[in-house]
């Protein structure tokens, strides 16, 4: 039964994939006040499996949404990894101990929660905040896009037939996996070895066993993809994954393990002599997650995909594990994916449909990177839609999506081929053994790919919003020929020296400051919750110096300017913030411009604008002054996106930098 | 109508009151499988006003329950005190700056959050642990005892007949608050100036409006009446609140403040020359809570209640705050008080019905110590009635009840004697004004009070469940004459020397502790949640050192034998931790003695039960066995009572006084 019927609609945003990169697009429209839907062809959210990890950076950008403290809570915090290799008579052994968050990076450390769970957080948070809600059980069928509309801002030049799969909710096949042959679930319908369970399947099922299936159109100004490695979106525009795959074949297994492996509530790497390698990584709830080598050779070796089970995946990790011990009562999860690590070609077209997450990237697992880049794509975009939307900025500040994350996207693509094939190999018995991976160099590259894996170190480019040199080549594709028609000579370049420890292109790093109105402290980012302003930061300096607050009176003159010509509302784009370094107690508040404490009719003074680099009773020092690399004389102005990376460094003078620099985005 | 019918049941344990102290105690039968009603005659919670303040221990003790994060979350943090005084020239300025919470007594610090936050996050406690639900509505109509049946533990002495009134919410009557005239909530209807509106006016109202009332006779086991300062259940028990009432009238003001006071966002002890006192409390979302003096003699001043209004109190904080100017437009709540301070001569009848909270203690409100006291009257209670119908504990632990808690009571109402009048009073014009109040002097009482008032400092006397000297006088008031009929020889006494900064009697403060199995800093108290457990905390000391572990091996098959007799079902009633403070990577888990990783048959080991005192990669060395005053060679043991105050210490071979001293309890 077919019952098609047709209606139509329009909406600002249609985001197609409610996993975590859909949820994250949703939030921030939900955030920005901005019209959209988002829609999943499955019946309901992931209970079990999938991704897990969290890395630093991923948890500052949910707390800038306000529920990084939920993750925290009932995650499973990753402190310490643990290297295991054979020793030179081929035993088991733990050789190294490295920490698995570098210290000092972030104030959060690297965990693990389960996918299902963080998507719930999202859930909640749309609810709380928006009327946005996942709308389950429809598929996308059609997409056109009319190329002479792309560029009128009041247009939609998408169209999208979407497909309501009304009854009930479309579930995957499920294979049992306990030893003991009690059900649980399978994550084979996703993997890449099965084959594929997406949109097409979807649908031919809905028909097949005849579920309704209604036909709706929606036209859209912006489309965001973010339906998965499979992704129905990217194959509409005819967008190509680049890449390569091996045949080495990986099991996984979420148990709570029986073992006496004695660090089996550490992540560790373990290689043995002759059986492959293993990764484990505990979980919340007793769980552990083991991804364990099945093959071992990069090409020609062939396992049938029917003989793959929890059983055989089991053995293979017995025999790594030898001579420790390894069973299991409760299974949660299992799957089995090849290695292999692609990249999409483009991540947008017109401007107007952008892709993202497993969409446009696919690497290997055990590094912990693919939720987390997955939600920093539409982390990255959802601001900028949200910025034009609203009728302020520049279209073309949507160019710097593709700029800024498919190089996120190379890297992690080129960071996971060297990781999966430094552990697929086979130890090396001795210095003269070519053939196998030197343990050292291991240890190495783990070492290294921390950092990267934190993701703090993402430093995306020069462009129309990252006011830092770079080659000429790059300019016409980052988006900053813009600058060019408005009869500006040069491009504001920021001054990096200023601040040694805020980098022009990557995210603001976090220390301690107190409200100067009640002492309390904050870690800085906290502030800088993701609500879609510009944030000014005023490293005020010593104002209790006479010269020094004279030069903040003159500041504050051209800001109260800047903030009111960038409007929105009764609110502006820009929110000014102050972090000064006088001594706390010779401050008043009040005795500061305007700006600094802004005033309603019904609310009085605003007291949550001005932070001091101060003691506080009871949590040390934050020497942010220091942290973050500034002259506590002299101090200087830091313009941060609404993404908490930051565009611009100047002195307290400069503020004509930031103003030209803000024409050109919002022109 | 009154459609009387007649239905009977049978509850263990009934509580009386679904305002704080009614709602901890039903956490606790929520979170010890206790079969358990809670009742309250009003149709809603509370949605503004009444208490605010939240000390440290209170947040240690929502800690132990798992939701102290809400609270820290949406609060107002307290770091600093301000205190305003005239000068020699009777201009108001700024005198001192105190911490408001003593650095270091604590992990958490005194935070402000609307009473109604605080009763939601225990409600959404409650349906998450349990079938408990607050039953509104319904008020207590008559209370019948069986003294015959008081010491029966399988009897149900208590009978309570409850009318239901099913007509919708009773909601108090509520008068106009806003200066133009917009409609606010009032407190005067729980003011000790207003009219008693209490079970009786409810009920009457309910008659007189012909709301229907049903009739139900409930039989209980135990009976916990948290109804308020007008408490139906002490009525009923003929017990009276002893003390005394000054003329003093204080109003109350929760507005958001439109103002230039430059400390309005600090807690500020306001006095003027002339024109009385004001507290000001800086509270969550913008508003502040202003206490406000309206009478400025202690006997014989008259106002009449009809002349209190916002508008009126609002004209005396203006005199008090001059030069400072104050105003508003948002006004969440108003009230007024008389100050008086008083206690119930009993908190309890035939060791089954029990009063906690504002029914046994009333006093000012300033010091933000009733919801503290009242929630930790009934964390102190909950856990021994559970123990008792658990089938296990011996009935004659429910006296300490009494004794533990009329002891802070009293203690409450002297120091809110002493700050109230220092307060109320006239300060000193100089040295020789005799009559006035020295601010020296009330600075001090100021911060001595700070201790008491963060809850950390309670120290319960010598009992059946405090091993530690007292008088001979205490001891059958206390309970522990139980112990002579068990032809033991002398009471256990615990040995403080062994942990120099644990005091038997007092809660067991925190430091930071790293697990064995994963290298993640635990706040110690995190550990102990409040599931009903006694702890034996094992400081093994170095047990790297082969005969330091040689004493933990020979302790662990006397801890077995203790753990596996105080069974209940599968669990034991006792949880043994270890923290030891050896270096974390020179310890394995495994190598320690069984008790210390138990094994279950699904889950295997269990990793949560040794801990270590060592540096953390990324939140410093907590320096627990320092903090803690323990040996580090030689450690020593605690004993943990299930609402974390130390029963005893002793040394590592006294693990048989620790199966005395629990016989004596368990007996």
């Amino acid at each position: 039964m077919d019952m098609t019927r047709k209606t139509a609609s329009k909406v600002d945003v249609l985001i197609i994939g409610a996993g975590p990169a859909g949820l994250m697009a949703a939030t921030w429209m939900a955030r920005c006040g901005i019209n959209a839907r988002i829609i999943d062809k499955r019946g309901t959210k992931i209970f079990s499996g999938q991704a897990d990890g969290l890395q630093c950076r991923t948890l500052e950008i949910l707390d800038s949404f306000g529920f990084a403290d939920r993750v925290w809570k009932e995650s499973n915090h990753m402190l310490e990894i643990c290297l295991w290799n054979p020793d030179s008579e081929g035993k088991l052994r733990r050789s190294d101990r490295i920490p698995d968050t570098i210290p000092g990076i972030s104030r959060f450390q690297q965990v693990v929660l389960h996918q299902g769970r963080i998507e719930s957080f999202f859930l909640d948070s749309l609810e709380e905040h928006s009327k946005i809600k996942v709308e389950r059980g429809i598929s996308p069928y059609t997409l056109a896009f009319d190329e002479t509309k792309a560029e009128d801002p009041d247009e939609y030049p998408i169209e999208v037939v979407l497909q309501h799969l009304t009854d009930g909710q479309i579930e995957p096949k499920q294979t049992q996996a306990t030893i003991d042959g009690a059900a649980t679930s399978d994550g084979l319908f996703r993997s890449n070895i099965a084959a594929d369970n997406d949109t097409d399947e979807v649908l031919s099922d809905a028909h097949e066993n005849e579920l309704t299936v209604i036909n709706e159109t929606v036209k859209a100004k912006y489309l965001i993809g973010c339906d998965g490695a499979h992704s129905w979106t990217r194959r509409q525009l005819g967008i190509k994954l680049e890449g390569e795959q091996t045949d080495f074949i990986w099991g996984v297994l979420d148990i709570i393990p029986i073992t006496n492996f004695p660090d089996i509530r550490m992540r560790c790497a373990i290689h043995s002599s002759k059986s492959g390698s293993m990764m484990v990584i505990p979980r919340e709830n007793k769980l552990v997650r083991l991804y364990i080598q099945i093959t071992t050779t990069e090409i020609g070796s062939t396992v049938e995909r029917g003989s793959i089970n929890p059983k055989m995946i089991l053995d293979s990790a017995r025999k790594i594990m030898a001579p420790y011990k390894l069973d299991y009562e409760y299974c949660d999860w299992w799957t089995a994916y090849q290695i292999g690590q692609r990249v999409a070609s483009n991540f947008s077209q017109y401007g107007r449909i952008f892709l993202a997450g497993d969409a446009v990237h696919t690497h290997s697992p055990k590094a912990g990177q693919g939720m987390n880049v997955s939600m920093q794509d539409t982390f990255n975009l959802g601001w900028k839609i949200a910025a034009v939307l609203n009728g302020t900025a520049n279209r073309s500040i949507l160019k710097t999506y593709e700029t800024e994350r498919r190089h996120v996207a190379q890297e992690l693509i080129a960071f996971d081929h060297k990781f999966s094939r430094l552990f697929s190999g086979r130890p090396a018995k001795d210095i003269m053994d070519e053939e196998g991976i030197s343990m050292e160099e291991f240890k190495d590259a783990f070492k290294k790919g921390n950092l990267f894996a934190s993701g703090v170190s993402v430093n995306y480019g020069a462009s129309i919003i990252v006011a830092k040199a770079d080659d000429a080549d790059d300019a016409e594709a980052n988006g900053y020929e813009i600058q060019a028609t408005q009869d500006i000579n040069a491009r504001v370049i920021g001054k990096e020296h200023l601040a040694t420890n805020i980098k022009i292109g990557m995210r603001i790093p976090s220390f301690k400051v107190l409200n100067q109105s009640d002492a309390r402290p904050w870690h800085f980012q906290e502030l800088l919750k993701s609500d879609g302003h510009w944030r000014i930061v005023v490293f005020a300096g010593d104002i209790s110096n006479g010269n020094q607050m004279f030069r903040i009176r003159t500041l504050s003159e051209g800001l109260e300017a800047l903030v009111a010509k960038h409007a929105l509302g009764t609110d502006s784009i820009i929110e000014v913030l102050m972090i000064h370094s006088a001594p706390r107690i010779q401050i008043e508040l009040l005795d500061l411009p305007d700006i600094f404490h802004p005033w309603s009719e019904r609310n009085g003074y605003d007291y949550s604008k001005v932070y001091v680099d101060d003691l506080s009773y009871h949590e040390g020092h934050g020497k942010a002054y220091e942290g973050f690399g500034v002259d506590k004389e002299r101090g200087c102005l830091v313009l941060v996106r609404p993404d908490q990376y930051v565009s611009w460094i100047g002195e307290l003078e400069d503020g004509g930098d930031v103003e030209r620099f803000l024409g050109g985005v919002y022109g």
